[in-house]
């Protein structure tokens, strides 16, 4: 049986295979990619996102066995840019495993690097198009801190929840990071703690200045999520989403633009490579080099005439 | 007459006028670059870098000075990146203007934003270009802050000045920010305040270790720029340092790395812009999103597709 009929029938272990083959990008990962690709698109995903310490892996392990109970098969990529040697990510991997590996229905990724061509943001996307195409019907994306990468990744979420927690200004600090324009749903966990009425209430105010007739009520859900208390009301405004966008085609729509976005993406990576290995290897940089410093040339005369006589075709 | 006729005859608004042509990326800039270029690569370039509040402009308005004393035409572009509105920028022009403007042999240029392609650091390059090919001995290229940018634009110099003040655990900071690497000659500016001997001896102990037998000594010159202070000292180590390098063929090894550096990065823009105005016009993306979204297409089959259809030549 080949690697990809196995995947197909659902072996775990090709599964693991392949995502590693996407995520290094091995030899002809990208024929890989568009033959699973088709058979994506079913799968629903979930963004995970706020400041450190805010408790996102485990309102995510809560979630999924919830999920698991639905007889929901749940994929998990857990993002963390900060850490390339994959140190705090395969930590938190560590610490789930007791609960969640042995699921039969759960599979779980780290990410932490990605290759020469293309960032984290593009690497997470391709990994969920591998779990997608697996059979997942949930995947849930998970990014520690809240940089520009865990923004991109984030947003190709279909539902994207914001996690904070009852510390004074964190909603400020939310607002700042660019994080209220991207959430779909407003966590405040660790609602055990002082202040967490207060961070509530500020949340639904900014948010009720917003509001607009007919479009998503963006909801603030308190959550205490080592102790599983409000996971079954999040679950329920998370579907509530789903719900909604998919019936006013935001859904489709937001699907769209992300494919648009992708194959945009795709051209330009392709087309950088095709410009390092065609042009640069057929022509002689150091002798143009040479040319322009003696003054015989110029750099822009010199790439028209390079990019006249070399067609940059497949 | 024409513009360039009269750039060539050293007008200086026809000077301003096609470096704002460079700057905005008016249409064909490049070919205007492309003319200029061959008159270029005469003028020497020193960069000054350095936390803010080291008096960098200070020491390029001295420095100034003792070159047109000596006959020397300079050109002077400060480069602002934290700066969108020029606000900062300007207000260093406004200073030094009083000075330095009505000097017929100096011209000042700030820069603080780039347009659509190719970042700050090629918007300075080019910038240079046009000073170089109007006939600039000397180009002082002075940034504020000590970000990538910065580095990427100080990087491009000939001789690279990492300006300090004697405030505690600079040297070190110096060391995180990457100054040390790209640093050719130090300066502690400010040297009359306290510890301004300490962290001269901790720069010089710093490169004592790092001296190799035949390699450019790394000095640490000690400057009290605002009255006017070791300024002659730290001319005098520039030529050195210019000699040096001279003498040994790193400058010209150096101006060609540059210049390779140079035609790749068009070479990218330009086959990026060639994708964005040619494919993207050309194909209609949403039709092809449509499909990978009713799963009939995935991207990466699509975007092979069209690199197979267009030939992306010029």
């Amino acid at each position: 049986m080949t690697l990809l009929e196995r995947f197909y029938q659902g072996d775990k272990i090709a599964l693991s295979k392949i995502i590693s083959y996407v995520e290094n990008q091995s030899s002809e990962y990208r024929q890989v990619l568009a033959q699973l690709y088709p058979k994506s698109g079913r799968a629903y995903r979930i963004g995970f996102t706020g400041p450190p310490g805010a408790g996102k892996s485990t309102i995510v392990d809560k979630l999924t066995s919830f999920l698991v109970k639905e007889n929901k098969m749940v994929g998990i990529i857990a993002v963390d840019p900060t850490s390339p040697f994959t140190g705090g990510a395969l930590l938190g991997d560590r610490i789930r495993m007791q609960d969640l590996t042995n699921q039969e229905s759960v599979f779980i990724r780290s990410m932490a690097t990605r290759g020469s061509y293309g960032g984290l943001a593009t690497a997470t996307k391709e990994v969920s198009i591998v779990m997608d195409a697996f059979g997942k019907d949930f995947i849930l994306i998970e990014t520690v801190g809240v940089g520009q990468v865990e923004l991109d990744v984030v947003n190709a979420c279909d539902t994207t929840l914001v996690i904070l927690v009852p510390e004074s200004g964190d909603s400020i600090q939310a607002m700042k990071a660019g994080l209220m324009e991207i959430a779909d749903v407003f966590v405040v966990n660790k609602s055990d703690r002082e202040g967490a009425n207060r961070i509530v209430t500020e949340l639904e105010m900014i948010l009720d200045i917003r509001k607009k007739k007919g479009e998503w009520e963006y909801p603030v859900i308190a959550t205490e999520a080592v102790n599983n208390k409000g996971i079954d009301q999040l679950l329920n405004k998370i579907k509530e989403h789903r719900e909604f966008i998919t019936g006013h085609k935001i859904f489709e729509e937001h699907r769209k633009n992300q494919i648009k976005g992708d194959i945009k993406k795709i051209l330009e990576l392709k087309v950088r490579e095709l410009v390092d290995s065609r042009i640069l290897k057929s022509f002689d940089v150091d002798q143009i080099a040479e040319r322009v410093f003696r003054c015989e040339d110029d750099p822009y005369s010199a790439v028209e005439k390079v990019l006249k006589q070399v067609k940059i075709t497949n």
